[in-house]
């Protein structure tokens, strides 16, 4: 009876599978109640499906902000990793001052789900973008932008002019670290930025953005600390510098998951915006931790549930590929289930993995349901437009990634 | 004037970046009505964003639709590159006698978009899909879906019965070609299932799925010709075995964008699959043409467009990452500007590209916009909600990427 009834209010409530964007929508709206109703299984899911493992994802979420209230560092959680208004709630009660963006319609869709203390850490260009980030500030006066750039500080400063703001919009000076990729130069240039902030009626120095894509995965602890302390005290040297030239400069924003207890010890580094930490990855495993080969000061929380689609002696076909997990790196998905976690998987196309099954310790059939972590997590969870949140085998909730695709 | 209006109906039909998704349906509808209007232009475009050049998309599409009239085979496109319905109706409107779909779930909604001849080219696995499938039958009784095991075969006759259906389900035979990746053995093992299919009262054989996903990006023609000839002429003489066995097997369906001038070549070859030829990719371009290096049998129709966010001395930061393209090969978007043609782009992260301004032919500023090629069009159209269909500089239509995420 227990089985049956599992199985057809699972048929129902795994129906997120739908046939347009209403119709898709109901039925998560669908999936969510039978989750919260407590009768919604692991076992329901179709797949490929994005799955969290709930005591996981809160545990790192504690542990994070534990160790940044301890160090009394502002925690400003980057939200390009989850594009999840629900993972957003999550982090403010566990103490998170605010959220950020990498991109201006990112922190648009964490506004209308009511996040605060939003920063957009890349900076927002042309008119149309510019326009809209102005309506974001009238919204959310709390907002921070991210500007590099003296003709984008003039064009934001003429925007919240026209749009009659009485408050300046609150902006972040991007600098550049070691990676060399957006960013003002330090130092003088920096300063000169600054002072260009500090001169204009409608735009209003913030901090400064500081976040080195490069340390985040340097490998090797020793390694990665020396990189990302030389960055930092670069960028509290700059802090230094503006305030020291009479202009204030609050904040000092940046740090990553992989330099998170590395950055709390340079002075003027007020807050971090570490992202991939509530769900942990193959990557983040493989730079190494303070005590060892493998980082995993948090728990592996993400995982894509896939089924065996065709089977024959020695392999099997599992329905997850390149629009499954995404990947940049060459190194692949690993298997949750201890019995396969030496079988390689190998991508078998857009649609499908390849498993050689001579290393594996148990049978494998057609049908079997198969969890592996992620390679990458932030691409990754872009695919998604859910994540089913698992507490046990038990869904819990279903969490939508309402600002997946937005990347402009 | 001119220019005011274009900014101002621009930057409102600009906005499909959207603050949830009934708001994003909202602002589509509102793109769609601009663009149909005749108002909304390739500058107002957010960035990033996908681009569909409607001159090159219809010339392919009349280019494979006649190739394969005149060599009197079918024409079952595939969706999985497009998940696009009015790319398949378009296809339809060109002669395709149906669509692929690589999973149920694209097949879905290709359904619910008023889309036949649906052949779902993966086996369809589980208790739950397999009820979809038998109710995606009930709706759609052309519908094909795809076996390669026995057990298979059997769950799906014992759905069709209790679904009480009429008509059997249509079952198409994979079959394993070179590639070993999903499929039984032909020959004898074939032969078996087939003869299982025949057997049971609620399915009935359709024919033969056979595509060797290794023969479409072999490099170089020749080497092509000769992989994809054999795969296609085993899978041929399985279809005799069949027949001769005394049981119906109309259709061998199979073939890609890179073999369709190959396969058609084979007797026996009924239908043709392919799916990239509609948008094109420097994947494909790079595996050599029948004439010569480039394989360029079709044209470029699809881009990605992108802006020049960051910008200093020699190094220009364009705001598409791998949240922009998808990449799992080792090569990279190209710039669709030939005076850019030459400039390497380099990964930037999730969110940035990077160039080296060293051997660009044109100034390039902040805020310039910069369209580029993708390396592998089809999960890269699976990270987009739509795409913006140009005719020159106008934008003629969004057409909404409806199967997006349907992996299931």
């Amino acid at each position: 009876m227990q089985t049956t009834r599992r199985g057809f209010l699972g048929a129902a409530a795994a129906s997120t599978i739908a046939l347009s964007t209403p119709a898709r929508l109901a039925a998560l709206a669908q999936a969510r109640q039978s989750a919260e109703a407590g009768r919604l299984f692991r076992d329901d899911i179709l797949t490929p499906a994005l799955l969290l493992d709930l005591d996981a994802f809160e545990a790192n979420v504690q542990e994070m902000a534990s160790f940044l209230r301890s160090h009394q560092r502002g925690f400003r959680p980057h939200g390009k990793s989850h594009k999840c208004p629900e993972v957003g709630k999550a982090l403010a009660k566990a103490g998170a001052l605010g959220h950020c963006a990498a991109k201006l319609s990112e922190a648009e869709v964490f506004a209308a789900h009511g996040l605060g203390g939003l920063l957009v850490t890349t900076a927002v260009i042309g008119k149309a973008k510019i326009g809209r980030a102005v309506k974001l500030a009238a919204a959310r006066q709390d907002t921070i932008f991210s500007v590099d750039h003296a003709e984008n500080v003039r064009d934001l400063n003429a925007a919240a002019a026209a749009h009659g703001g009485r408050r300046p919009l609150r902006l972040n000076l991007a600098v550049d670290l070691l990676i060399g990729r957006t960013g003002i130069e330090m130092g003088q240039p920096a300063l000169e930025l600054a002072q260009l902030i500090d001169a204009l009626p409608n735009v209003r120095l913030a901090g400064l953005q500081a976040y080195d894509g490069g340390a985040s995965h340097t490998t090797g602890f020793e390694q990665r600390k020396a990189r990302s302390t030389e960055s930092m005290s670069r960028a509290a040297e700059t802090r230094r510098l503006i305030e020291r030239s009479g202009i204030e400069c609050p904040l000092l924003s940046g740090g990553s998951t992989g330099t998170y207890n590395i950055d709390v010890e340079v002075d003027g580094v007020t807050e971090l915006q570490p992202g991939s930490f509530v769900f942990m990855d193959l990557d983040y495993n493989r730079i190494g931790g303070q005590d060892g080969p493998v980082y995993d000061d948090f728990r592996s929380a993400l995982t894509v549930l896939t089924t065996v689609v065709s089977h024959r002696p020695g392999v099997a076909i599992v329905d997850g590929g390149f629009k499954a997990f995404s990947t940049d790196r060459p190194f692949t998905p690993r298997a949750t289930d201890p019995a396969l976690a030496e079988v390689p998987y190998a991508w078998g196309g857009d649609e499908h993995g390849r498993l050689d099954l001579s290393a594996a310790e148990r049978e494998v059939k057609l049908g079997d349901r198969i969890e592996f972590l992620v390679p990458h997590c932030d691409p990754s969870v872009n695919l998604y437009d859910a994540m089913y949140c698992l507490r046990g085998d038990r869904v819990e909730a279903v969490w939508r990634i309402a600002a997946r695709g937005m990347s402009q």
